[in-house]
């Protein structure tokens, strides 16, 4: 089994969740980060801290950036409604560059770190309207990565692992579970409350229960 | 004349003011952004307040981000001694990621405002130690931008224009000193104090005080 360390990106929703035990079963050494990004909701947050216990991970970080000051998403910005039923083309919840600036921050923690990896859950049901999560973009960032730090330079190539990127919600629902992921203490709502109750109408949420529904697995989602 | 929107990376130095300056030569209606990231001097950012206004920016933003809290660098961690003379190698003011980050924070702000262009103040000098200053590093940077956004998935192209990368600090000041920059208004030392006064010692005032030396023009720094 290898023990090389990871970066994963947390947010404490169901795919990240997902995506930190994929690592912790690659035998990876993990570090988790999440970003206090001016969301609307806190709750994920809470999550992340649970899931990086409960799930192994040697040590998580919350960043505190403001990409909310930059406006551009209803997720962030309050002007902007959040739509109760799947878009058509890239959402009004996509958050520009967020997932480049996110990366970002795990490539210098990895870095640092002299990590072997970044793991980060993007999949298939959200390459339908955002577009940093394409595989194109994965790749084109790894290679970017490779070209901007010390270990790059050195030859020591960091990778950046999707272990999601080809799933439905219903396979990403199954894999967890197989893993010992426990779903209720996810948060995927775009709304959630303090408590990390779910609406259980908008996008995010339509895709969990449509998820569960297919995965023929129970739906633990707390809804307020 | 092309009125084209621009973000422009501007830390308060020598050699984001002359990019600032370039960036308004070519036209462009200029965005500029700074970064609060726990670095030793806070003279610099009020240095990129009055150059945005002196120059002309339309606007200016100073993002807060804690790549401090993550380690690994002089000019973030005061447990690591900013060095006295160049040294060989990357150097330890070297901190992880940081282009890759301001870039990422740039592509967010460019996506919002539908700019056609990030300028940053990457050099031939710099390109010497720090692995994210290489022509390659920005065209991959680039590369990835493009398929990270909206604006790229319809075919709008982002440029990332490096309008120092082939000069030397003299040929910069040069360029600057033509174009109408101030450089005493420029901060440039790893360690300049509340008042934007230089050490006259670190690799960076090194660099500087040769760079007027060979450009055959008078130094307006301020040593303490």
């Amino acid at each position: 089994m290898s023990h090389s360390k990871a970066v994963i990106l947390l947010s404490g929703g169901l795919d990240s969740a997902t995506t930190l035990a994929s690592a912790v079963a690659d035998g990876m050494q993990c570090y988790t980060m999440s970003f206090d990004y001016g969301q609307r909701h806190r709750a994920e947050l809470d999550a992340a801290v649970l899931l990086s216990k409960s799930l192994g991970a040697l040590e998580h970080r919350v960043m505190q950036i403001d990409l909310g000051k930059l406006g551009g998403s209803a997720l962030t910005d309050r002007n902007i409604p959040v739509p109760v039923k799947p878009s058509e083309g890239i959402p009004v919840t996509y958050v520009p560059a967020r997932n480049t600036v996110f990366l970002s921050f795990a490539l210098a923690w990895a870095e640092i770190l002299h990590a072997h990896a970044i793991y980060i859950g993007v999949n298939a049901v959200d390459y339908s309207g955002y577009p940093d999560c394409r595989p194109g973009f994965i790749q084109a960032f790894e290679t970017m990565a490779n070209l901007a730090t010390k270990a790059g330079v050195e030859g020591n190539r960091l990778e950046v692992r999707t272990p999601l990127i080809q799933l439905s919600k219903a396979e990403i629902i199954q894999k967890g579970a197989a893993l010992g992921v426990d779903y209720a203490s996810t948060v995927s709502c775009y709304q959630a409350d303090a408590h990390g109750r779910a609406c259980g109408q908008c996008d995010s949420c339509v895709l969990r229960k449509e998820g569960f529904v297919n995965a023929g697995l129970p739906d633990p989602t707390r809804y307020f």
